[in-house]
């Protein structure tokens, strides 16, 4: 559609249902117990991918809340988690769109949270650090705003589900269609990866031809405005090993000689990057296109809030390496995610320890390719004068006495699983600029468009091998401790999503 | 007493004992399977400090196994585990020896053992990595030298009392009495910086009394010789712990952006040693007094086994900070002995952790105070930007929200417990004058003489306050993981080590 054309469809909305927002919105408000209930009841279920029985529970769960708001609801197998399907079609839509949801969740590491069980939601009046004691949502006749429900994927990503068959259900009982046909996927394995969903390709062909993904994931910006976002940033996960002695040795009998692969991984990882937090590893960023006019000016009207996120985290100051967090979002990172090496705490023995392990991971952009940016990183790690040790030089997890012998410095690096690719769909897609048409009409102001999301929907792949564009729209609280302890969603926010699907639907 | 008469001592030692070795080690030939089940009975008992039901199980053990021998033996109660005493006076002696021993052990990562209980000791034909088969040591009618029992506190410091035992009846057998007083004390607490020690003093005064210590701990020099250390470095151990965001925050949404206390810990670490291992900090190696002719000389005289300690550690080369281990010994230490930041492995998630932490230790020598060295440490975390947080500033085991406002870098350095100081007794004494020579006497060459060992024996203050001089007999093999999985104890070095500690009994 020509940008004029789309201007004129504006109009004729704006003229027809002005009241959109008001409608839905009336409607949550008189709905809030049945939505949180079924949220709540959604997330006690566990979800964590290799957790196959629960899996199924979650499944089978939401092909039945598809199937109560008439879609044609099914689960299609797949070697892996079952993906959960739905079907909606709309007479005489024009358009299909497919919604993108993903049902499990990440790890939960269950003693660090402030609750029982990360699949026990539990109900506070905000967020934790202020607000640590629980209420039941049974006592609560209305949900303010700033309170939060804590649970395993509370935003990552059930939330949006629910938001999504709320937006159906406030639809229906206003009198009002979708404007397109509606296709639903769900899938059970986005933390892991999502295997199965190119493969389901082959074999669900005709259930999923749209014209438009919609992915319902992620935070919105963190202004709390409606978002749409144009991509999102690939992932690979790499181990970064710096070996020592074959065996931890006494710290007392053989420090200042023994070398101590802690303090070398330590250097290793300083040297790669500066004080800034711009990546030192040569060639890093050269793929990296500069933006254009019209690109900039997208990352311009991002709303600044940097203040209020700096507050949120309790940092004084971000790195320096971009201007802002927008720019920082249009490179790949070098992050790292976690350090091992012997112990810390009450089991810290005074060794030296024979290993030690930073756990990284790179955001990919759309420019660059895991492949591209891990042979750097190789190449680099190689020039601080390290041996990688290979495979073949690998004997019980560990270098052989003849690698030991020849090389002074030894270090492994492995690429864990499989990487993810970014996407990017172009701003002047017409489907997409239907989103961006049917968000402006519906609050009355553009939404905080992002070139790319910081985080990664492994979903790359299925969007390239599906052919039509994709983009997203997260809906919940930028704060809502994703992929951590203590993961929460605000209800204002929540209940505030039901209407920016509700507006897509009525695209 | 003058050197000269020393030396005439000798002579007639000479004279009169030809034949010590000989006669001790074909007693312990003929008695090897008595002497290895006392160990291995000995080994059983599970030995961590905070254990104490196994503690005192331990304790009476070795009362028991002391009265056997005729000491007067008794444990000595503390505000701690008990200690074990026993005494042995010997008619016409002018000389008290205070032998020191610790029956504890350090705590035990059982699934890191090849074994399946670290205090059910199995025997191999050799090292784990070439032998790893156990055989039952019921069947071997004779042990081979090779052989090694794999247990904890094989050989830290269980191995020394079942061998000073051994020396005593293998002197009775040969109608041969010590030529000096016997006591002995056996702590509870040493791999918990042995916190009863000097409070005992005042309660139990008169068992105490002795002309010197004679502490058996540690392996002897690599080369296998037996040795005689003048002094041990002390100890402090330190945690180092960088604050990122209040909570762990997706790697995605703020990668390249929110400051990573991983990489940072990584900068702050690196920062403080060179590329040789030499510790970069400023002063800190300024109170190390420069070695006068005498003590270089006796570090020359040390055996260089650095190409079979590099081969048996599985490192090419030793860190280049100084010419050899020898030299490095007289040096404190800064040695990260763990890591932690979030997860490593299976539990990995993709966030920029909260924070990063080092646990470290300083190896203190005579002339360094922990004070001074934790002091140099925290001026140079804050000459890097850091605001080291005060407990006053911390919350729930965070810092404050009003702290991380003023400070764009916060870290937190915490000293760990009680440190231990070094101590070193001077050659010229003449009770460590008079070991020397029954050592020279009995093996028919000096002993390897270190001035300080590496290792900390954390009696510097219980030294301090009995006043009287200390030496050590270190007597197990060097390659025996000592404070790791698999610690081992060669069988061959300990029916040698009966031979060595019988000499001393007959100084």
């Amino acid at each position: 559609m020509p940008r004029v054309l789309a201007g004129v469809a504006m109009l004729v909305w704006f003229g027809t249902q002005p009241d959109l927002r008001a409608t839905v919105t009336a409607w949550v408000d008189a709905h809030q117990r049945e939505i949180v209930g079924e949220l709540l009841q959604t997330l006690a279920i566990p979800n964590v991918a290799d957790d196959q029985p629960n899996i199924r529970r979650n499944a089978e769960h939401l092909r039945g809340l598809l199937a109560r708001r008439g879609f044609a609801a099914e689960l299609l197998e797949t070697d892996g988690n079952p993906l959960v399907y739905g079907a909606l079609t709309v007479p005489g839509a024009t358009r299909t769109v497919l919604f993108y949801c993903h049902y499990d969740g990440q790890h939960v590491d269950a003693k660090a949270w402030k609750q029982p069980d990360p699949f026990v939601p539990v109900l506070r009046r905000g967020l934790l650090a202020d607000q640590p004691a629980t209420i039941d949502p049974a006592s609560v006749t209305r949900f303010d705003p700033e309170m939060r429900i804590y649970a395993r994927s509370a935003s990552d990503d059930k939330a949006p589900i629910v938001a999504l068959l709320s937006a159906v259900d406030a639809l229906k009982a206003s009198g009002l269609a979708p404007s397109s046909n509606v296709r639903v996927i769900l899938d059970g394995e986005e933390e892991a990866s999502s295997p199965s969903l190119v493969p389901a390709i082959g074999k669900y062909q005709d259930r999923l031809r749209a014209d438009l993904m919609v992915i319902l994931d992620g935070p919105t910006h963190s202004s709390g405005r409606p978002t749409l976002v144009y991509g999102a940033r690939g992932i690979a996960t790499v181990d970064l090993t710096v070996f020592g002695p074959k065996s931890g040795v006494h710290s007392g009998n053989y420090g200042n000689w023994m070398p101590n692969p802690a303090m070398r991984l330590a250097s290793l990882l300083a040297s790669m990057k500066d004080d800034t937090g711009k990546v030192t590893v040569p060639g890093y960023y050269d793929a990296v296109a500069p933006l254009t006019a019209e690109e900039r000016a997208m990352l311009d009207a991002v709303p600044e809030d940097t203040e209020r996120m700096l507050r949120t985290f309790g940092v004084a100051r971000p790195e320096q390496a971009f201007p802002r967090l927008q720019d920082a979002m249009q490179y790949p990172t070098l992050n790292v995610r976690g350090l091992a090496s012997s112990f810390v705490g009450a089991g810290a023995r005074t060794i030296i320890p024979d290993r030690a392990t930073a756990a990284i991971d790179i955001r990919l952009v759309k420019e660059t390719t895991a492949a591209d940016l891990v042979a750097k990183l190789r190449a680099h790690v190689e020039k601080q004068g390290y041996h990688l040790v290979t495979d073949a030089e690998m004997k019980d997890g560990s270098p052989d006495d003849r690698t030991r012998a020849a090389h002074p410095r030894l270090a492994q690096l492995t690429v864990l699983g499989p990487t993810t690719a970014a996407f990017r769909t172009p701003p002047s897609d017409p489907h997409a600029r239907a989103v961006a048409a049917a968000l402006t009409r519906t609050f009355g102001a553009p939404p905080v468009q992002l070139r790319t999301l910081g985080g990664t929907v492994p979903i790359a792949p299925f969007i390239e091998a599906l052919g039509f564009p994709a983009v997203l729209v997260p809906t919940v609280n930028f704060d809502n401790n994703q992929h951590e302890e203590n993961e929460n969603l605000r209800l204002g926010t929540f209940f505030e999503s039901i209407v920016t699907i509700a507006s897509v639907l009525r695209m």
